[in-house]
């Protein structure tokens, strides 16, 4: 038998029985019993930065497959040799149904009634956003961007899809955008909500001259990364009652108490819950199952980084 | 050309013209202009009660088309022989909208975050529920009903519906459960989303048997009318922490500052709002044009409610 470590006995039960395989459990706190036997590691989810060293203590490792979409602490300490797989698709249905909540909190003003409620107060009768009719963005059109789109489609808006080069489009959109295309689209858009991943190419994307292309009154929404968006020019636009905005991440992060971006008018902040829900246990377990049952029968692998 | 009241400028902007058709502005507040050739009257959206009186100064009025789906108020005052049409299908996509909103929000926590937001405070992150992988099921399955089904489908959940009686299903659900099934559907559904009309049959459907039958943790979601939710049953279900629930209709309405539901944890409160937004006005016009553009060519009229 093949031995295979999952960072906790829930995993076991949520994965297992898999032909061809033994699975233990490795939290990676000590060093893992049966070193030589282990092939597979699947590291903690959250909180393995510091445990990724002890991969070295395991002589005929062969692959690490993460729970994580990001992989850039463990390849500093992955041995020689060893394949690493990351979680793509595992966080879609947690992070899409999150930015979708953010834009309809925002937009249908929930903090205000939120604090009402604390207040005892019952708010006059006016009107408010709907999503309904308005024109959506959805910057970076990778899994989680479709799965954005779709959730979007019923709300009868119209749906833009902006990825780094233009291509073809799906069953959700006409065509894909590019990014170069953006100055021209984002005036013609009432809520832009960024899903890129964080990169050269995207750090500060959303800067002073994206936010001034945006129209009076539109809403970002950054479910991406912090530092896809200039915090400063950010704060300064939504100060000015100009963007309106709904963010599951910032820069810094986390944010700190005396942060100007906590007491900024028209900022939503959620503090970077978009994959931890109770969707993300079925899923990784099911991307497990068919990893490890692939591993087992010698076939190929999918969201190999390595 | 007959003359068409419409209840202000913005409607004649937005409806008109239509041939054939004289649109002329009344808010009802005063006697109307040129009684004698009015046929049509649109009574204002909102606050309209106490100014229906006034439709006996039409001599000759052939119809009283409605903003609003509820028509209980007009019954009294409408003279006889008059037509009345309500507004079914113009409040569809903002209250299911809604809908959608408060299960997402109450779900995943927005309360906690928005009042952590207020204090500064980035909370630790833990597991929150998503609406992913929840059985959900929508009480009332009529054009709003519908409209919630279709957007809740793409989130990766089992929908059920429940009408007063069954029947076979549409491209949304396989088959419409009667209220009859109540019972037996209710402990195995994480969310019950309500929007049946309040009449004799409904008022106080979900009481304490109710509430009891469905499972530890379930949500309970009221865009319907207070009324159809025993008040008392569910504060008691909500304070021992069986039940969540998010409602945009009390019984009363508006809740008095000293109600105990404003304090009751796991209960989060809009006030009534779901109608109340940008998606009104077009989907009103649309009603409005093709009603009139019918009345004018003598076609048959849609919503007709006496």
């Amino acid at each position: 038998m093949t031995l295979v470590t999952l960072p906790g006995r829930e995993w076991v039960q949520a994965v297992g029985p898999i032909s061809g395989l033994e699975l233990a459990v490795w939290e990676m706190d000590g060093p893992p019993d049966r070193a030589d036997e282990v092939r597979v590691v699947v590291p903690p989810y959250v909180g393995a930065g510091p445990r990724l060293g002890r991969l070295a203590e395991v002589p005929h490792l062969e692959l690490v497959q993460l729970l994580t979409a990001g992989y850039d602490d463990v390849l500093s300490v992955l041995p020689d040799g060893v394949q690493l797989a990351n979680a793509t698709g595992v966080h879609d249905a947690s992070t899409a149904e999150l930015a979708v909540a953010l834009t309809l909190a925002s937009l249908r003003d929930f903090p205000d009634f939120f604090a009402a409620q604390r207040d005892r107060t019952w708010l006059p009768s006016v009107f408010h956003h709907a999503l309904a009719d308005k024109r959506v963005l959805v910057l970076g059109y990778g899994s989680i961007g479709r799965a954005v789109a779709a959730r979007l489609t019923p709300f009868e808006v119209q749906v833009t899809a902006v990825a780094s080069r233009a291509r073809a489009g799906d069953d959700l959109v006409r065509s894909v955008h590019g990014v170069d295309e953006l100055p021209v689209l984002l005036p013609d858009h009432d809520v832009v909500i960024v899903i890129v991943p964080l990169s050269e190419h995207t750090a500060g994307l959303v800067d002073d001259a994206f936010l001034a292309a945006m129209p009076d009154g539109a809403l970002l929404v950054n479910v991406a990364r912090g530092g896809v968006v200039d915090t400063d020019a950010l704060v300064r636009h939504a100060q000015a009652g100009r963007i309106r905005a709904a963010l599951d991440v910032t820069d810094p992060e986390p944010l700190p108490g005396d942060h100007p971006l906590w007491v900024t008018p028209n900022v939503l902040i959620t503090p970077h819950v978009g994959g931890t829900s109770t969707a993300f246990m079925p899923r990784a377990a099911r991307l497990l199952q068919d990893q490890l049952g692939a591993y087992a029968a010698g076939r190929p692998l999918r969201n190999l980084v390595t």
